[in-house]
């Protein structure tokens, strides 16, 4: 598949971007790298590696959309950003998928403006995939979609269900409702109401209510929420397991014993930190759009952009937009 | 202090009450405690431990409110069940404050129809005293209001900021809105709204929003939140940290040399768990009504119960109630 990396997207842009584009390519993540932005910079930053030059290109853009920017707006200005070309590169068929780690409302914003939605879908949304403790699972709306209406969610659940079928391979994903209990009586006004709303749904398979507690149990493909919810949940995780990391060096730090201790655990804490590390999934994808917009976390590194890259890959090749593109057109929802 | 033990609330009830209740006494953690349950069976458990007589009353209820009763009715029809009796032994002064394990829907409806609101309390909340990296914290509503509006939330404010001045001693206690950004411009419907008004609160030290990831870095005394967000935010915080612990057991058990790591980093667990532990501070507290209600977790030890009682002890002695009574008394909101 052919990748393009919207070269400066990153917090510190290009240099993620550059090297990240020249280690997937060295591990074979994809068949070919399209790096968008300022030509002249982004030569001399490829310059300081060895590359095979057959699979990476660049492309100029003169313009770049910063994270202080205001989504829409900026993107409907800067047409030659180096998001809004990437994004057209795709729109054009020239590459399979685009990897963005700049400011997510303008990543959003520019890939709804240009790919278009899915005939049918009310709302894209931003959709994650996570760890838990036996095997990965989505989550979606982590960000998009502040205020939802239960139809809203009830759609995220159809794209979250067909995102799980196509890239993890699941069968009939499991689709649960992240709620405030796991009684159908429980929640507020929003969960209630899409609740039955997903029980009349015949398409998927929508198990009932979920709780923040068990979301990290390993028992369901799908998990539904509001993009608020979505997103206060996701940074409180990134925060609790933080918290815990700091918390626990500290208290190593002020015992030789447990320095020692600490070092014999050394593999697990690394191990661990693989499962619980965002930079090991590459970013998020915009689900809901007649294309593939990786967003990837604006602080990210070589190593981040490298799996976004891969990810963008894997996506790609799993026909997932095609196949929710089919959905819809079949389906009258 | 007199505190009043619903006997008949925990899952385990009413064994973890009165073990609690003995072990409150033995600590000094009150003056007093008076059991609220079946009389007869309440002196059998009693009988097998030892303690001072003098300090823990029984006084009979024949009802008990389950878990699965529906909140409201059950509140209505079981008059003498333990619950109702403790509330309205604190309402004629009997005793300075109440715990219970039990029903928290239950424990809500029920405080609400005894104590009554505070004059000009819209809505009573559920706030929770939590352990960031450095500090204690108050962070409200945990579940008690599914559906806020703007004006809830921003009376949240005001009882969690008068909770932290009065319990947690702080001056003028910096106040954070619970959103998906810091920016004010970041946010869903409600916590717009919100922002908007307490930035006009001239009463309350309003600091901004506070993003999921930070609430833990110990730089705000009250995180406000809508019941459904907090309450999920709280399980995932629970969640996450059982998972973190539960894969790095997993991995530790694959190697000896990690066993013995683990071994030497015992202490730094203990400490550890101490400090993320709920039933080290024994439960929430419904704020905005006339009386105090400890909300303790359905699945409370006798531990939790011990640390119930002194947390209930220490709000009674710190006047939170009368001082929320004389603030909405004076101001107009």
């Amino acid at each position: 598949m052919r990748i393009a990396i919207d070269a400066f997207g990153s917090d510190n842009a290009p240099l993620p971007e550059v090297e990240g584009a020249v280690l997937a390519i060295k591990e074979n993540f994809c068949d070919e790298i399209t790096l968008i932005g300022k030509e002249d910079v982004l030569k001399n930053q490829l310059a300081k590696f060895d590359y095979d030059e057959n699979r990476i290109k660049i492309v100029h853009a003169s313009e770049t959309i910063e994270m202080s920017d205001k989504a829409a707006s900026s993107v409907r200005k800067k047409k030659d950003s180096s998001l809004v070309k990437a994004l057209q590169l795709h729109k054009d068929n020239q590459v399979d998928a685009v990897v963005s780690a700049g400011n997510t409302g303008a990543v959003m914003a520019a890939s709804l403006f240009t790919y278009g939605r899915i005939k049918k879908v009310l709302r894209p949304a931003i959709a994650l995939v996570m760890q838990s403790k036996t095997k990965q699972f989505i989550i979606l709306d982590v960000g998009a979609n502040a205020d939802c209406k239960p139809e809203h969610l009830v759609q995220f659940a159809g794209l979250g269900s067909l995102y799980a079928q196509y890239y993890l391979n699941r069968e009939n994903p499991k689709i649960g409702l992240l709620n405030i209990g796991e009684e159908e009586t429980k929640g507020n006004d929003l969960s209630l109401k899409t609740y039955s709303l997903l029980e009349e749904d015949k398409d998927f398979n929508f198990v009932g209510n979920i709780e923040g507690k068990h979301i990290l149990d390993g028992e369901i493909d799908v998990v539904v929420c509001d993009g608020f919810v979505g997103n206060v949940m996701l940074k409180t995780m990134e925060g609790v397991a933080m918290t815990v990391f700091s918390l626990m060096k500290e208290e190593i730090m002020k015992s030789w014993l447990a320095k020692v201790g600490a070092l014999l655990l050394k593999p697990v804490f690394k191990k661990l930190k693989l499962k619980l590390d965002h930079s090991e999934y590459g970013g998020a994808l915009l689900v809901g759009v007649n294309g593939i917009s990786v967003i990837a976390h604006g602080s990210s590194n070589a190593k981040a952009i490298k799996n976004a890259v891969r990810f963008a890959n894997n996506i790609a090749k799993s026909g997932f937009v095609q196949h929710a593109q089919e959905y819809y057109e079949r389906n009258k929802i």
